[in-house]
């Protein structure tokens, strides 16, 4: 998203909060007239390949198809998906991300991890040491992976001007508010603040769910 | 629960605490100590059923066959279950609770509304007007109902001793704090406080997954 679509957003978001507070539905009050509005990405299970993981997929030298652009600069959806294949069960139509990467990234929700009958770990994106394994089955083979499944705690990737803005820095942890009947707050959302990043802030379906938010909601950062 | 057994997993929670204080993973405060500590019950998708709708699903004059006791006084699982089928997809095995009720009520979760093609409203139990549609199938015929899906909003049900206890009273409004990674706050809970009730939060399967909860896992009561 763009720095004047952002704008354009919290703009909207605050007159339809004082449009709200006039109909005396939500008192408007100076927290919520604050500029700590980020928008929320919402991710739905998926997987991030290795070459060799590609190639055992796949076929060798096989490469990913640009599906979609993701909001982080780079990212994107592949049209190719896969199926995971658990203990206790299979999920398929997985989306495989792209670009490869280093290391064979899975992302499931804690209901996948019970559908499947593993059980990933609460993992920041890339801490892979002692998670969970399963089978990814795809057009040309599957490989069987001993670690790299992950619940992925939720996070907020930040643009520099951004995390000035806010006063908050690359690692830190911040509360974030969430308004409406589901509404709350969440502890422990790290910042992840560098060149490359868009503001947005990364939950995933059940998050989502549980808060009562969709992509591209606002929510507002709260330094602790 | 009975009392003697809430008190007794309050104090190993406490004590869990305690060793986890030592241990440098969390600090013990005041706040951790304050008795407001209640235990989740985690509900999956379920139905209430009315009598005709019991006679359309399962046969004139059927009754439900008791499986499970619920913690909330004469509240059971049965064996019984149906399917849910909406105008996108179908969902199997769904548990019929018992007793009968005046009217049939479906509580899904949001998840669920996404995959049978229904958009069900966030209520508490018993608001069903202008509520969502499906179709539920039972061994013995099918009904089409124009209302009762609900998406139900988290509430406490609570013994009126421990309402007394907590400082609320029937109709409150709560928050609710949870620790750990995914730990935070829910704003909006609801106490329902009656001769009947045990005391026990009610969260769906989302909400538990989102903020890392499992049944009777303990949580805290803010007033607020």
């Amino acid at each position: 998203m763009s720095m004047h679509s952002l704008i354009d957003r919290i703009v909207a978001e605050l007159l339809a909060q004082g449009r709200a507070a006039a109909a005396g539905q939500s008192p408007l009050t100076a927290a919520d007239t604050d500029p700590a509005l980020v928008p929320v990405g919402v991710s739905n299970r998926h997987v991030h390949l290795s070459r060799p993981d590609m190639d055992a997929l796949f076929g060798p030298g096989s490469v990913l198809t640009r599906m979609k652009a993701m909001k982080q600069p780079g990212q994107y959806a592949a049209t190719e998906t896969v199926t995971l294949r658990g203990p206790k069960g299979e999920i398929g139509k997985v989306r495989v991300l792209g670009p490869l990467r280093k290391e064979t990234q899975i992302e499931v929700s804690v209901a996948d991890g019970f559908a499947l009958g593993i059980k990933p770990p609460m993992r920041m994106s890339g801490k892979l040491d002692g998670s969970a394994g399963l089978t990814v089955v795809g057009p040309a083979g599957s490989v069987t992976k001993d670690a790299g499944v992950i619940v992925a705690l939720r996070h907020i990737h930040m643009r520099p001007e951004d995390a000035v803005r806010l006063g908050v820095k690359n690692g830190d942890s911040v509360d974030v508010v969430v308004s409406g009947p589901r509404g709350g707050v969440m502890h422990n959302v790290a910042i992840r603040s560098d060149e490359v990043s868009a503001t947005e802030m990364h939950i995933d379906v059940e998050e989502a769910n549980a808060f009562g938010l969709t992509n591209d909601a606002l929510v507002r950062v709260r330094k602790v």
